[in-house]
């Protein structure tokens, strides 16, 4: 039977930096962050879904901590929309998705980001935030990674840094987690 | 409940020209069609879902016909592909979806398109294509338009050509179709 | 003998349209002209010359008539500046070049263009504006045309237009000027 | 009166690596050297120069030694060309400038680079292509630096790392050549 969208549901999308949003300073030769490009990108997308930008933090995701992660966790739950976007690094995106996906109730969360920063010309940022946007329409609650056009379930996915892709590894996350994780 | 993904089913790209795939010949300054940039844009996007790109046509969709339609509804009823994403032109891809509708069964299918040439740097094309993708892997049975981020079912979306987005107008196609409409 | 800067003199920059500054209408699918591109053009290329742009028409150049070209000689006379860059059409670049070169007297001008929009991403407009800005300071009194990466003296140039380029055709201009031409 | 253009004299381009010609790589986030894209930025330029390229090197210019810079001088003296562009990172490009100025004799060359790399798509790198191949066939024997869309002789020119620009700073290089400079 044919799906009937609901009635358009808002869309919160949780910023925290990653390569998606990096600059090149031309004074010093090196990757920085200013604002993020997010709301460039959905005017690009000629995107008309009802959607809220919050930037949480501006970091690489290798400087990502437990407090952090607390941060992100507590936002996702305190804010009114049940749908939520997050750009994240790729290198500790699925470690993110992992604290949030047990502790998450009620709300269907999808994480995404780049390999090649949106100003550079080359990047998959566009791409993965159409897909993020997407699926976070589209799938039940929980919480999920969108990378290389695929999604992910939070406890079932890696990042293959030597190939710089996304695989999944079911029953990854069904491992305990370690305590004093987000101690 | 958490969704989890099924085997990663393949995908089936039909493409049909439209913007998306228009090129700016620089001897006559007009547009033109070369070959599809789909490859080219899964290449950007790092996507690595199992996708087959067939090219149907190279047209502008306002030369669509009844025939190029029942030949995109044969061809989407013959792939072995379960999930389809039509690229088309914006300006008849609702006609087309509203021919395909009513007469595919058991396949999810989703147009989309772009309002800028890929190759002009500002398109949206890059965008849509991660939505169409994400939404063909999520959505149930039936025939869908994906543009401005967000997905319609074929018999409840037109495109307001004065403002250049796609709306959901319910009850739409619902309308008998008028017998003669293929002929 | 090592050549030493001039006290840097200041350039004006006369707009006259062209594909240079085309832009594409997403609503209609065509090409039309907005405000020009130039100055974004120099910021990109971190220019630090003293440069003053003035928009004198915004028009495809096949549509340039006599009026339009003494419009853009008086200009070229009346401006204080003694070295002028003027952006122009392809098609009719080298007629009014030759226009101007019988009858402007202590000044240097450069025309140049694109064969590709400048917004399009893969344009040559750049490319030429960054030689015509430096032909215009080294070369003497006289008016000129470059393109791909040469100049033309006004008197021996033409655009081959099956292959889009510019070439070199000595005496071209030496003929007599039609009478009338410019009547 | 009227310049005309000598037959055109062929011109070689020596790269030597900058920022011009650096890459992001997308699985350690770094800016590294593979090999150049002056072929492709003369291919965009529609440049019908005779142009060689020849990769002297691929290296950050603070990496440049005076062995690098002995090498760059026995080549420019070497290649039959008289008219020689070399792409040069910013950072001692005003230094290399100075040890070939005093050494070469009956050449032109032109040393240019760039702020940002080329494939980031906000670079100067084609602005500034373009003004060192135009200054190379207009000014006479000697060395000069073209960046910001103005030239330099190597005397008398420095980098403003604060800023990112170029300056006039005229009498730099009159200053005796430190002994052992090149040692």
């Amino acid at each position: 039977m044919l799906e009937e969208p609901a009635t358009m549901q808002p869309i919160r999308i949780l910023v925290t930096g990653g390569t998606f949003d990096k600059e090149y300073n031309e004074l010093t030769g090196e990757l920085f962050f200013q604002s993020t490009h997010t709301g460039d990108m959905l005017r690009l997308g000629r995107c008309l879904l009802e959607v809220e930008i919050e930037t949480l933090m501006m970091i690489d995701s290798l400087q990502m901590t437990d407090a952090g992660r607390r941060h992100i966790l507590a936002r996702c739950a305190a804010v009114p929309e049940k749908r939520i976007v997050i750009t994240h690094g790729t290198d500790t995106m699925a470690e993110t998705a992992a604290v949030l996906g047990p502790e998450l109730k009620g709300k269907t969360v999808v994480l995404t980001g780049a390999m090649v920063p949106y100003t550079f010309g080359s990047s998959d940022g566009l791409f993965n935030l159409g897909t993020a946007l997407a699926f976070v329409q589209t799938l039940g609650e929980g919480v999920y990674v969108a990378m290389n056009g695929r999604w992910f379930p939070w406890h079932s996915v890696r990042k293959d840094k030597k190939r710089g892709i996304f695989e999944c590894v079911p029953g990854l996350g069904k491992l305990p987690i370690r305590p004093g994780r987000l101690s």
